[in-house]
């Protein structure tokens, strides 16, 4: 079993040539410019289009308790507007053009995102580097949003099958930055002061922590050029800073077993199983992917097959990983009628268990690696996706790999590795999240 | 103001080409097969995969009300095995290419797809087509598959934005197929027989009322060699049939405006102020298409900068129309807390009286003009979007339009035309539904 191993730092004021067109990739070329900010591009044949973001490396699990939701309040501002521009003048030139344009917040990171047909990559990469460099945090703007994200969060609470993942991670992740939603509470948002987020805003927005990505029907140096004028004056500001290194995990946080059940009034019951994983850099990540599409990965997986297509009890059912700097969960969601619950958990326990002691078959892995091959290539074949790669490329281990390089890990996985992968991590303890109507204290053994 | 002016019918046994490569847009070729089997294809440049898909022509409004939801059964039905392949077969076969594979149903039709890459392209014809053609829709399968359908339905009643739209629906074509859940309900799923089902099937999914569309890195004369191969029997069975011709409006269903409230305990009061739009077929569709964008198409649209952006009313605001082959909506969303809904009521209507009063200037006509332009052109890059247009072009018009082309008709509307259409449309008679934590009784004027 291996891993991506996190690449050299690159000197400050160069451009590389990181990979060479070909392995299903195109150019990727990265520049460091004087005051630490990363520019990364990847030219693609054939599309007419570009998608252009910045990432700031900071996400919610960046925040404390009490100002929980910050990032995502700062990311909502952002469009709100700048020094030269209003809200208004933000979304009419993106909107003019047909933009799709965009931000997210994650426990790791906040992306500002602008995907346009090549002509106006200019226009994209003046307004989304206006935002991110000169954003004003209006005051009057911030009592306004705060009431947008009031409803956001009500929103969040009126969906179950999201409201289920918040749970799972406040109780596995109990007393961690991890555990915490990232729109954070009605508390923390009535309480967020203007100073607060704009404290937040001063810190965490430095060339050195921000990370410019671009992929598509483009050229790297003006891409560059263009970039380099918009932060200008922050570049200066940042005299000799280097480049953010990639998050590494040093001890994971502790993980916390047991049920918790949020009694909810909802037709059906939304369930999560899970287990601590693996972090993003470790050698079991790839066998561990595969062994999560065994499972749960598509209509063929084992507990597919086994809940709903052999007993009808779920629409959906999903296995699957994700992986943070310094852990990670395998988890199983299910929504089933209420009086389906106990059955759903002893069919995807049996299923569980029976992987952790038999592993898997050189058929089904066979399947799983044509899956991941086969869904890898054409989840990429958009400037989106690729612009999303040669971020979390750049924000976990600073080293691109070609479609390729990467492929060729995944067909290394042998059933051994995932069979020692399943016995390891699906014995670990578990911890299930249930959002459904029962009362408080009903067990789910 | 125009349309598009639905085709002549094409002789049975021969192959045409519709669009030359450019404009937008690939070679664009349709066969129809002797027995009534059209397929049309579109050959795209620079994209290494394929999307593959087969429509039958008939959706949820074709249903009586007795046996609502029998459409959407049947979808479920056909992954479930053939002659010669079991569910598990089918989701192997397509698993292990990574397919992104799929199948939904609309008031108007049913389509199953694939999206593989290229050299997949003859397995997914191949398991698409027999799902398609040799489905044996068998006892045990329809009884584990009610259970399914039942989890779906009481999945969707958990998210009440969604509730709302059929809410709205059931009001404002009260007494007409239209108004009828897609899904069914929980009495008519559990009453339809396999027999009811079966039938549909047979009387459906016959040569004449299936449409074949694909896009991406194919050879039109390839694909329809496979195609005719696997459809042979139904082909032979079917004699001289032709092609279905598009289905074409007569009377529009009568429209029941006033106020509809599903009393739920939701975080958000969930909205919808629609009043009737267009068919697909009107001359107006294109004029109607800019004014929602300019009233609720994207940040800087009016009803998202008045509810959202000036007053922080709500997260999610949207004004979009729909259309069908005999009438039409143009509807307005919005998710609020409980107690701002008068308000967002008074704003989102005092916009749409504005807009009737006065119409639109010029500087939003070229933005709504811009966002629609380029929206179009990115939102048509990936194979399944190309698919899925050749497929509505052919269900609707039995006419292919290039990118150029269909931007060309938006260029030509002026503001005369979107403020024509405006004075028109928004003083039709309005209905408001509504699910939220409210009284039954409560008035919202």
């Amino acid at each position: 079993m291996t891993t991506v191993p996190i690449a050299a730092e690159q000197e400050v004021g160069t451009t590389v040539t990181l990979l060479e067109p070909g392995d299903g990739t195109g150019l990727v070329r990265r520049t460091v410019l004087p005051g630490g900010l990363r520019v990364v591009t990847e030219t693609m044949q054939g599309v007419r289009s570009v998608a252009f973001g910045i990432s700031a490396t900071t996400g919610s699990r960046d925040e404390d308790a009490e100002h929980a939701g910050a990032a995502h309040f700062l990311e909502h501002l952002l469009f709100k507007g700048t020094e030269r521009r209003s809200a208004l003048d933000i979304s009419a030139l993106l909107d003019g053009v047909g933009a799709d344009y965009n931000a997210y917040t994650t426990k790791e990171q906040t992306t500002y995102y602008a995907k346009v047909l090549d002509r106006d990559l200019p226009l994209a990469i003046d307004v989304i580097s206006d935002m991110v460099a000169n954003s004003v945090v209006d005051p009057a703007e911030v009592e306004t949003e705060r009431g947008v994200i009031l409803e956001e969060i009500a929103m969040y609470e009126d969906e179950p099958a999201d409201v289920v993942d918040d749970v799972f991670a406040a109780h596995f992740f109990k007393g961690s930055p991890l555990g915490r939603p990232i729109l954070g509470t009605n508390d923390t948002i009535r309480a967020l002061t203007r100073e607060r987020i704009l404290e937040q805003y001063r810190s965490a927005y430095v060339p050195s922590e921000l990370i410019v990505a671009a992929a598509g029907n483009l050229d790297h140096d003006t891409v560059v050029r263009q970039v380099a004028e918009a932060f200008r004056d922050k570049l200066d500001a940042a005299g000799d800073a280097r480049p953010a290194a990639p998050r590494i995990g040093t001890e994971p946080p502790a993980t916390n077993p047991g049920t918790v059940l949020v009694s909810r009034d909802s037709e059906q019951a939304h369930l999560i199983l899970g287990r601590e994983g693996v972090k993003r850099t470790d050698p079991r990540w790839y066998a561990l992917r595969v062994l999560s599409a065994i499972l749960g990965g598509g209509m063929s997986s084992r507990l597919f097959q086994e809940v709903r297509e052999k007993r009808g009890l779920a629409y959906a059912v999903h296995g699957y990983t994700c992986s943070y700097s310094d852990t990670g969960l395998f988890q199983v969601y299910v929504g089933c009628l209420p009086d389906k619950i106990d059955e759903v958990l002893d069919v995807c326990r049996t299923e569980l268990e029976r992987a952790a002691a038999h592993g898997v078959d050189a058929a089904e892995l066979a399947r799983a690696k044509g899956q991941i091959r086969g869904s890898w290539v054409l989840g990429t074949e958009g400037t989106n996706a690729r612009m999303s790669r040669l971020t979390s490329h750049e924000l976990g281990y600073r080293r691109h790999l070609s479609l390729s390089e990467d492929l060729a890990l995944f067909d290394a996985v042998t059933s051994e590795d995932v069979s020692e992968v399943a016995a390891e991590i699906l014995t670990r303890p578990e911890a299930l999240a249930v959002v459904g109507p029962y009362e408080e204290g009903r067990s789910f053994v």
